[in-house]
């Protein structure tokens, strides 16, 4: 099984969302997980799954349908964005990996040029230059400022297609990626200072906690804030690390955790091994659940399910 | 689907546990999850699993094989016991409601007395006396004290065939119950009065957590105490109450945990609402995690799955 997080630069208008969506659900075998859609970001996120073939044909009918409604030269939002399609990650479930996905993102954008001259970048484990692995660095300069770039900059044309961007579609964005889980602790104080401290030690980039993002807001409506984490790689970090990190670098500012908050979907293996983690079990085996026993041995004795 | 985890009068004789487990496995679509022998208690426990119908059916085919295979004459080991096959709990899993259960364990029983002429008492929420609702209670006096009080108490006999044992294979106890998580939580100390203290904190009989029984014990070889537990109904108290009020109990005693065990299987819901709770999100649906999504909607789309 593979998932796949397109995000389309399209968030108010029902109809075209729903043609997209309608486009992704006709190929049989995939399923629509998830759907959210933002008026101030003008933005949509559409999380569906399937195995391998079906998700890319999926994927190309999304983008098949987006450059075809879409005209980013209409569009206002303030979230960053290069494409109708803007971002298209393939992400492995149980049973696939991550270099699959990668292959997937390759052979989509193929095609996705091939057969509507839509341009596309490769990002995080698909990219094919060294500098386009994080999304932010693609995506610099947005729809408008790369549709000249590209002319005179051969830096910052596309992997495949171009020269220049779709006059109308951009370009499209694809990449394979680990499962990314948005976790958010929010905390009993409305001193945001604190939520940026706390954010700064446990992510990544300052030093802290492996494949972790945090960000220290304030939720001023209920006079709370927030650690926003996103978990890249809840292999490398899980839940449970995590939440206890924060949960001690609270407690050392007196300040108490209110509550936390799922964003999404979580892949079943973080889950279970979170609890692993918190109950103090020196090794976990998804196979000591009945439930996935049972799985198991019924695929064993009969693959086809 | 439906669990059943019936316990035989035999941990010793590989070739006598290997006829059962055939003969359970021998119905089509029964799943054979686990199983355990112990030679000093000479018993062993097989967990199987499946649709209803095939459940009963092992269930009778165990029956059938254990009472043809086991002469309770002969039998000695530490752990009590009243039949060749002793114990019969169905345990229902997902999609199955514990009444459910509880009819299976009565018309598994009029066939095991119609077919086998072994006679059959009902335990737990299968009980048809108020008396009967406890396995200990049930089978106080074994099979040798049974065998001839059944011939004079009224009280001892059993609730279909009889009146007296059968004279090889004893009695079958058939019930239905909740799934049971057996759960050990080890503490960094070799004062097992520590262990027996929060262990009587915990357990419900003396006004703990309720659905919870807890044993004090020392773990000599390995310089621990354990808090030995069983969660009888983990909605009513799941794993993390439990982690949580013996992590406090043992902190105000200066204590650490050094780890948890798990004993056997544990049931999906129990382990995804634990990881909800140690991450204090307020409530928690398992739709929220990807795999159960996917699940949900394959078989909403196609029922045969």
């Amino acid at each position: 099984m593979v998932e796949c997080v397109p995000n389309f630069s399209e968030g108010r208008d029902l109809a075209k969302i729903d043609a997209i969506v309608k486009a992704i659900a006709s190929v049989t075998g995939v399923l629509v997980l998830h759907q959210t859609s933002d008026a101030d970001h003008n933005r949509s996120v559409i999380t569906f799954a399937g195995l391998a073939d079906g998700v890319e044909e999926a994927a190309f009918r999304a983008a098949s349908t987006a450059s075809a409604i879409i005209d980013l030269r209409e569009h206002r939002g303030v979230h960053p964005r290069v494409g109708a399609l803007d971002v298209l990650p393939f992400v492995p479930l149980e049973g696939t990996s991550l270099d699959e996905c990668v292959e997937m993102a390759h052979r989509v954008g193929e095609r996705i040029w091939g057969e509507l001259r839509v341009p596309v970048y490769f990002y995080e484990a698909a990219a094919r230059r060294a500098e386009r692995k994080k999304l932010e660095d693609v995506r610099r300069g947005e729809f408008e400022g790369l549709l000249t770039a590209c002319e005179t900059e051969e830096a910052k044309r596309p992997d495949i297609g171009g020269p220049g961007l779709h006059p109308t579609a951009g370009a499209v964005i694809a990449g394979a990626r680990k499962f990314l889980i948005a976790f958010n602790i929010n905390l009993r104080t409305n001193d945001v200072s604190i939520a940026k401290e706390i954010a700064r030690k446990v992510r990544a980039s300052s030093g802290g906690l492996p494949a972790v993002k945090a960000l220290g807001l304030a939720l001023e409506s209920r006079g709370l804030v927030q650690i926003s984490m996103n978990l890249t790689d809840h292999e490398q970090t899980g839940l449970a690390t995590v939440f206890e990190a924060v949960s001690k670098l609270a407690q050392e500012r007196g300040v108490k955790i209110a509550e936390s908050e799922l964003i999404g979907l979580a892949p079943r293996e973080a889950w279970e091994q979170a609890t692993a983690a918190f109950l103090k079990l020196p090794t976990f085996d998804g196979q000591r659940i009945v439930e996935n026993r049972i799985e198991r041995l019924r695929r064993d004795q009969n693959p086809a399910l």
